[in-house]
């Protein structure tokens, strides 16, 4: 702590009613969370008031009876996330969109426009879609996971590209001489790889922001060399401090490795602090979560995870099963931490599995103490920032702004406010320079 | 004119400075409209404030150096209209999307949550892709036009039916019985066609409006047999009252065909209007717009039509060209359309290409004139309504909306105001039903 404080930038998952399968029946939540514009809006104005840096938008591509409630029905990200660019003005919008199940050129656009109309807030966190099902939503075959991120790599390097189809300076609209670019500031991409051919120029210039800003999140091997190329930003698991900073050096490694520095990509481990004015007030808090979830919901929930595996069929106060390759296709860094915890620590089902649904935050307690933990974790190297995943969305935030954000801005360690214009200026990383060169500055001529 | 008044629907073009290709230019104008957000949100503001029922965003998914500048460089229309989505109330929002370069699953969700999150307002113009190089850009063959059409009557199949995923009533939301939604009212699709397998359902319920409104703009005999199958809305030409009315007639029979009645598919010509005080100002502002593009523009211009054909390499003066097949596979209505006029009328190359880049328009003179004139089209049945494509978007607005919709409305043409909530109210459409059966109202269930 004798470290000169810096502001710790925080992220939001924008996720309806929480991370908790049944967020939607607590008492504090609207039920109808996932598809109510107003309730999003209200929560990313009330991050945007506290200076939480960006909204971030998880999706998936494929539902079945067995999936979480609130995933059954929820809005598509880009139009969400477009939609909150014109009801908020500083925060980033940070949204996830699979390269398994799209095409570059539209993802190139969409992102690009959406950076454009936000004023340069645009963030894309890149996945390569963990669920076999989605394969069946697109009529092609779910590639396998190393398949997946080799054509996440090619597609990466494609949208970067269309990204830089046009200088900073290229539009230069001269009514006087008809001249509204300047032709050799157009820059066609040509590209021709091993998944995508892809002739280009994309048909939008770029923003403030140079690029939108890219997320990752599989904390596979495969997902941190991906990281480590690409990424300006990786979203994480928190399951301690030890082992998040340890991801957090093999992910900047990775990024040196590709001759990047350790400070270009920012880690953000996702935590849901949970806060009370006594300890037994936050735990309280928390048994009431827990209490959403009975063993039926923990077991399906479980499933989710191990390709809709049926959990039922075992004893849930034996060991946990031995599952074999099940899932590896899939949420693969998830289902191998949850083989190595059960083994690690001989859990029975029941335990690993409500333990899964209603995970015991390791951000529990009184402000202070929710305070000391963050400031502990960044000040140790765990990470550059934090990404809040409420279990239950208004009341975690509600109780995070008005208790520990306070005491973070009085240490020092939080603003109050969004200084900067743009996402990247939010995170501490400077604006994207195009890969031809030119000028640095955006473009901002008016007519 | 001897009918009862009843109000004509409007649409509007939001094509940034307008439809001329040199509307940048012009000094009424902001040069980087088309990508200025601010301009947009003025625009769709005063549409709605004027009672105009919608805004349409065309696209394109193909640049190279002679395009139209503004499409060089424009916001993608998913975002644009989500976007605008939370700027606006009331207007209908659609745009365009393209059937041969895309995800029928990915479409579905983003037209559901568009039209979830403007509360029923959302339409889809659905395209099949006029330019060859538009395939460069996805890394596959241009699929023929012949092709592009019965892969389009598919991909709408799947998406309707992915609409219907859930039915209306379909989330409860009982937080004592712990029950999200109703498993009978949960609707797999299935879909396994030539182009398309896709197993469903789609993550998101229906909104107030149902479906979204299909629109349809390929005049060709393909176009037309999709639009009578499918569209709630033909976005088409305006050559002349008659031919107009032949077209409407034409696709109102192909409905019937198909079993819906001619009411059922409303007829959008689009014109743009230039309004003067007098018929000479009229005129001067018509020449004004026409001194935007000289005669190498014009050629350019008119080249795009026809896949780029390059036309400096005729005599300006001497007969149009013979052209074969050229610009068959692309907007072939359109380049059947040019090559017939010319043949008809005796047309020189500089006259066609002028024409094309520049058109008169057929509403053009005082406001008593052209709502003489929309009063008359209407009345003969030519059309259910306009969309109104002006050469130079911010003039000709606020000039049809301070002088010509004062008239329709003391003439009872016009409200002034858009009464209903959704965008099938403005069209005098009904809520489209699911095809499941079921409650046909909107679920509005509060948390």
């Amino acid at each position: 702590m004798s470290k000169t404080p810096r502001p710790i930038p925080f992220g939001i998952m924008l996720q309806g009613p929480g991370s908790h399968m049944h967020a939607w029946k607590h008492p504090s939540n609207v039920a109808d969370a996932s598809v109510n514009l107003q309730y999003y809006i209200d929560v990313a104005r009330t991050a945007e008031d506290h200076g939480i840096a960006f909204g971030f938008v998880a999706d998936g591509l494929y539902i079945n009876e067995k999936s979480i409630p609130h995933f059954l029905n929820r809005f598509e990200p880009i139009t969400l996330l477009s939609a909150l660019a014109t009801a908020t003005t500083k925060i980033g919008l940070a949204g996830t969109l699979s390269t398994s199940y799209s095409d570059p050129y539209t993802v190139a656009r969409q992102f690009a426009s959406l950076d454009l109309i936000s004023g340069g807030r645009a963030g894309w966190n890149v996945v390569t879609s963990p669920l076999e099902g989605s394969g069946r939503n697109y009529g092609r075959p779910h590639p396998e996971h190393a398949l997946r991120y080799q054509i996440a790599d090619e597609y990466l390097e494609v949208v970067q590209g269309l990204w830089d189809s046009w200088d900073d300076d290229a539009f230069v609209r001269d009514r006087d001489s008809g001249t509204f670019f300047a032709p050799e500031k157009f820059r066609r991409l040509d590209h021709k790889g091993r998944f995508f051919q892809v002739e280009g120029p994309l048909n939008i210039q770029r923003s403030p922001q140079g690029q939108p800003v890219i997320f990752q999140a599989g904390a596979s091997d495969d997902g941190i060399a991906l990281a480590g190329k690409y990424a300006d930003a990786v979203f994480t698991h928190a399951p301690s401090l030890e082992e998040t900073r340890a991801f957090t050096q093999k992910v900047k490694n990775a990024a040196i490795a590709h001759g990047r520095s350790a400070a270009d990509v920012k880690i953000f481990p996702g935590i849901g602090p949970i806060v009370g004015a006594t300890e037994e007030e936050a735990e309280a808090k928390y048994q009431a979560i827990a209490a959403l979830a009975g063993l039926d919901d923990a077991l399906a929930y479980l499933g989710r995870f191990f390709d809709h595996h049926d959990f039922t069929q075992y004893d849930p106060d034996g060991p946990f099963p031995a599952l074999g390759d099940i899932g590896a296709n899939s949420f693969r860094s998830t289902t191998d931490k949850i083989k190595q915890d059960a083994r690690a620590h001989g859990l029975t089902l029941r335990q690993v599995a409500l333990q899964a649904v209603s995970p015991r935050p390791n951000f529990i307690g009184t402000a202070e103490h929710v305070a000391d933990e963050l400031i502990r974790w960044f000040e140790a190297g765990a990470s550059d920032g934090f990404i809040l995943g409420f279990s239950v969305q208004r009341e975690g935030l509600d109780d995070f702004v008005s208790q520990v954000l306070p005491i973070l801005q009085a240490r020092g360690y939080h603003r109050g406010t969004l200084e900067g214009g743009t996402l990247r200026d939010h995170l501490g990383l400077p604006r994207k320079a195009s890969r031809h060169g030119g000028d640095t500055a955006p473009v901002r001529k008016a007519g």
